[in-house]
């Protein structure tokens, strides 16, 4: 497969880019949605079809024959994180540029980039006397604002979605420029606590009798780490396991240098763990996303705020709960005093992990060995974020590998998101190896 | 002096109260000025000017000739609040509407009132002989807002502003109905605290080794107290001083059922003190008026803040400077690790109390109580909240005692704000009393 004809079909795709289709932009979604299905028609898709009966943005779901038995799903989706901080970009979010060595545009990385480099082999096996294997896509258009329905079309498609593996979007290269497998996603869940100590603000000068919205949810949320930020929640480690050797193994292998990590996201604080490695695969957290009360703008205004709410969500391990780790919470606040801190459950996933020892996946690592150099691959058991990984690895019972076009200087979410070429290319090769060599499994 | 008379007068000049006369409302503030002005001239006054040279609205200056040597400077302001929460105005704040008890709109209570209780006593002494006192007045326009100008024209003007007494706005009936003289208040000082841990925020995966600047400004201000709420900053409360007997029976004399306070503010929670009265005269304060980190209203935006921001307040008694407090919090984050925590100064004024031996001030309390009753009558050493006394205490060493219309029903700075028309008249009565006594001191 060769790479000037893997750039050459970048380039000739790049309208796919132009659309800036955030999910909250109808008529950019309706226009990715048909780019998407024409282009799944012309690669000869036996079905390409729409969902929409659960709502939200269109799913599209493709199948494509194959050569064997095997069936892979792709999970891809068209929409993109808003093109904000405009000033920052260098070039025009939705005027993909192109230069020696890089593509830069709103979502080209996330993850418009990784559909072009699937197409691109879909395209390159169809010219060579077929696919090697089965092939069904499910692209969601909401996976930017958290994938609200994604959990019920798969569970309403079940049988059309039934595959032996799962290829995911956002695989990555790391800072040392491995390339990295990742088999899962931890999960998330957010909450909101919220607190009330009277009927409406009130004069400062009642601050030397009354209580303070602000204050006490300080208090609350205070009682729940210690001082160097261990969680201290009755129960919410439990269930959390203990990695294996083998997943330990991984773990050390991981590439992390405190030094570039806290260069690179310009850290000012020292590192809050020891363990780095560790908590990014196996840790959970307890964050506060957002803290309001009172009026902040209003720097004179002296009042008592009768109201103080702070969002708050939690990065979660397999062994995990959503909804009793936020229980988990609510009972720690009653117990150290602060009952009357309101806890609201928001929305919440739990994290998944494939199983390593599925000769898929111990494949995927085999073919990156040859394509990347038998040191510069990684496993990466799940990634620190989420994603909605568990109806597919839950429901479908698949095997899920994250492997794409990304590196580490991809900016995804940030101005001037960019593909590297050469990781562009180099991924494609990639898959399409890999899906050749999944046939013969 | 006849109760109808003086509503009558209030009927008429109702024409002040229609004035929208914001601190912002250029419009209305030069429309106030001008009606106060033609007052002033029309009621024979030796001069009645504006100071502008400061900067700011203008302010008023007036003069009358009395037929004694004593000279009683009158403090009021011509702004009034926003009227604000339209939704919950019974009647259009800016048109004055009367009850058979009350009289509603914005500013009726706070301050206009009180202005025009006092020219009503001036047009009666004009139409009875001539003033007892010398009699000058200082109307501000920025009361509302901070009065941030008023120390510079006391500064420059402190000859004219010469006087033996000065007669302050706001004085108020307690929820005894009570009448209050009160001879001073609390400083009040505003700083800001401000934490960044990071260039930018972070995808709440890196949770697991980044610092937070919520968490960090939320364990920085926690170090501040004990989870009871007491102050623990070194030197606080130094400088601070015991009240001697005298003042202290002033304080036990005070109305303060917490009962009848937790209901008419709304206070969900326990009093945080056992001795409210007490704190409300002599009880400094660290609150917290707002909290802010990430974006409150993206509940599902899980980030970790790069940063965080506190506005706090304190409300300072005699003996405490507001610059040295603010630096004695930085310093105390400092101590406990916070060094990282940004304290910036925003505004403050000292506390002020007039001395009670003054026999102007003496005399004040003997009229109030042959016009209110025997056990009537309340000292109260200052108010809690703030007001620029200080340099009208300090520079221009005026006694103070703030005695006006206002009784514990007139919801001053909110919807509805009202005079209950016998306190303004019984109030009315009593100031033309008191000056036609100081004469005669």
């Amino acid at each position: 497969m060769d790479s000037n004809w893997i750039l050459q079909r970048l380039q000739e795709q790049q309208a796919y880019l132009e659309i800036p289709s955030v999910a909250g932009n109808p008529a950019a979604v309706t226009q990715a949605v048909a780019w998407i299905s024409a282009r799944f028609q012309s690669l000869g898709a036996t079905q390409a079809v729409q969902w929409t009966e659960k709502g939200g943005n269109p799913v599209i779901f493709a199948e494509f024959a194959g050569n064997s038995a095997r069936t892979v799903l792709f999970y891809n989706h068209y929409d993109v994180q808003p093109a904000n901080l405009l000033s920052e970009w260098r070039s025009d979010p939705f005027k993909p540029k192109f230069t020696a060595d890089y593509l830069i545009g709103r979502g080209v990385a996330d993850d418009k980039g990784d559909l072009l480099s699937r197409l691109t082999v879909l395209e390159y096996w169809q010219n060579h006397g077929g696919l090697p294997v089965k092939v069904k896509f499910m692209v969601e258009g909401e996976e930017e604002i958290g994938s609200p329905h994604v959990a019920s079309y798969v569970q309403a498609h079940q049988k059309e979605l039934a595959a032996d593996l799962c290829i995911w979007e956002g695989g990555n290269r790391d800072e040392a420029d491995n390339f990295e497998i990742i088999c899962g996603a931890k999960g998330v869940v957010s909450f909101q606590a919220q607190v009330q100590t009277a009927a409406q603000d009130l004069h400062s000068s009642l601050a030397c009798y009354a209580d303070n919205a602000a204050w006490r949810l300080l208090q609350a949320l205070n009682s729940l780490r210690s001082t160097t930020g261990e969680i201290q929640v009755d129960g919410f480690f439990e269930g959390v396991q203990a990695l294996t050797p083998a997943e330990e193994a991984t773990v050390q292998a991981m590439e992390f240098d405190p030094i570039t990590v806290r260069k690179n996201y310009g850290l000012w604080r020292p590192l809050m763990t020891k363990n780095p490695k560790e908590v990014l695969i196996n840790g959970p957290t307890l964050n506060i996303s957002a803290l309001t009360a009172g009026d902040a703008r209003a720097s004179l205004k002296t009042v008592v705020p009768s109201q103080a709410r702070a969002l708050l969500d939690c990065r979660l391990v397999p062994g995990q709960d959503p909804h009793h780790v936020v229980q988990l919470v609510a009972r720690q606040l009653e117990r150290n005093g602060y009952g009357d801190v309101e806890i609201q459950y928001l929305q919440g996933e739990a994290a998944g992990r494939s199983d390593l020892n599925d000769p898929q996946i111990q494949l995927s690592y085999q073919i990156a060995q040859q394509i990347y150099g038998q040191q510069k691959v990684r496993i990466i058991l799940n990634m620190a974020g989420g994603g909605p990984v568990t109806p597919f690895l839950k429901q479908l019972k698949l095997p899920l590998v994250m492997i794409g076009v990304r590196s580490a200087e991809s900016k995804i979410h940030a101005p001037n998101e960019n593909l590297r070429l050469q990781a562009y290319q180099q991924a494609t090769v990639y898959l399409s190896t890999y899906l050749e060599t999944l046939a013969r499994l």
